[in-house]
């Protein structure tokens, strides 16, 4: 059974992984046989936000990997462990977790940095040949990962990010919820997801065809 | 297009919602075209848990609306506003929340009290003639309320479990994960859902069929 990793990065879109795109990530990759694996940073989130208001809790400290867990329902390994899994591929959902705390994107833009620990797996993934899946705003690492490689991603069709991810040095294709992009001989797919919305099931669809593509190559 | 209510408690199997149970209910209302509405009551969590180590967090408090934000990207309503969200039916997914948050079922077995403003809710749904739908944990819940209407529900075999909804006067029926029981006209719908697993796609499947059939009584 093919093993395939889910990089998560906290619980909740506004400081952490968007929910319904990691859930539908495990939902694709069981359906199609293969095996989830999850894993997350060891680190503390950047922030938190309480997602009722929208607004920062000052007060709060969480861990990305212990809220990761949530998802994972427990089931979860320290993203420094990634070596010892046998991972045949990655797939990385979005959500500001992705921005915030997989990289400092939200706040620096195209001037970003990413977490060491996620750059170096990105690129040893792929110089593996191991497939790499990037949903909703998580392509803006494989931008900055692959650039020299001349990756192509998709975020959709937001002007901005398309802007800042061409300023990298890659390409950006537009793309709608429901389809993929796929790049470098197939290796590195990306999806809008909720960069685009509006619902979950156009969510659903995009994410199915991610994994199923990752898989095929995996 | 009907508005299915979703009642949340919290965000996380161990001290909240399971969230694949609840994530795979919104799917299911959308792709089946009607539009999901999430309440939660707005009270403190029973307790928070890591998640990792499976540990109470002695000193951590959380709000079970805030947290359940997570899961419904911050589009969620307080639980005591629900009498003015037009809802056709509701449904409750299961994870500890609902025995810690909108029970104490997790605590004091057969015993157990249910949140008033919860309680309310699934009775006077059941005397409007709306349909109801639980999953997981989330049965006893009716098996309480509804014992008097000689409700029949499913949490899947566990035999304690079992041995409660007996007690408390209503019937407990053996089931598949990827099924579903229907009693009382076909407006209370259970399904047992990750009280069984294994995995996450024959827990959707239980899922989609619970919400087809609220729906369809909706």
């Amino acid at each position: 059974m093919k093993k395939i990793g889910v990089l998560l990065s906290g619980c909740g879109v506004m400081d952490g992984s968007e929910i319904h795109e990691a859930v539908l990530t495990l939902l694709a990759i069981d359906v199609a046989g293969a095996q989830a694996v999850c894993v997350a940073p060891d680190i503390p989130q950047h922030h938190v936000v309480n997602h009722l208001t929208g607004e920062e809790m000052p007060g709060e400290t969480r861990n990305v990997l212990v809220e990761s867990a949530r998802i994972a329902r427990g089931d979860i390994k320290p993203l420094k462990e990634i070596d010892t899994l046998g991972l045949d591929a990655l797939v990385l959902p979005g959500g500001f977790g992705a921005a915030k705390n997989l990289s400092n994107y939200a706040f620096r833009g195209e001037e970003f940095e990413i977490l060491p620990e996620v750059a170096d797996v990105v690129g040893s993934f792929y110089k593996a040949g191991k497939p790499l899946g990037f949903i909703c705003i998580s392509p803006v690492i494989a931008a900055k990962v692959l650039a020299k490689e001349g990756v192509e991603v998709t975020i959709g069709k937001d002007k901005k990010t398309a802007g800042h991810i061409g300023t990298l040095g890659a390409k950006h294709v537009n793309c709608q919820v429901s389809n993929i992009h796929a790049s470098l001989g197939g290796k590195v797919v990306s999806t809008p997801a909720y960069m685009l919305g509006p619902t979950i099931r156009e969510v659903a669809k995009g994410i199915e065809k991610l994994v199923n593509a990752v898989i095929a190559l995996a």
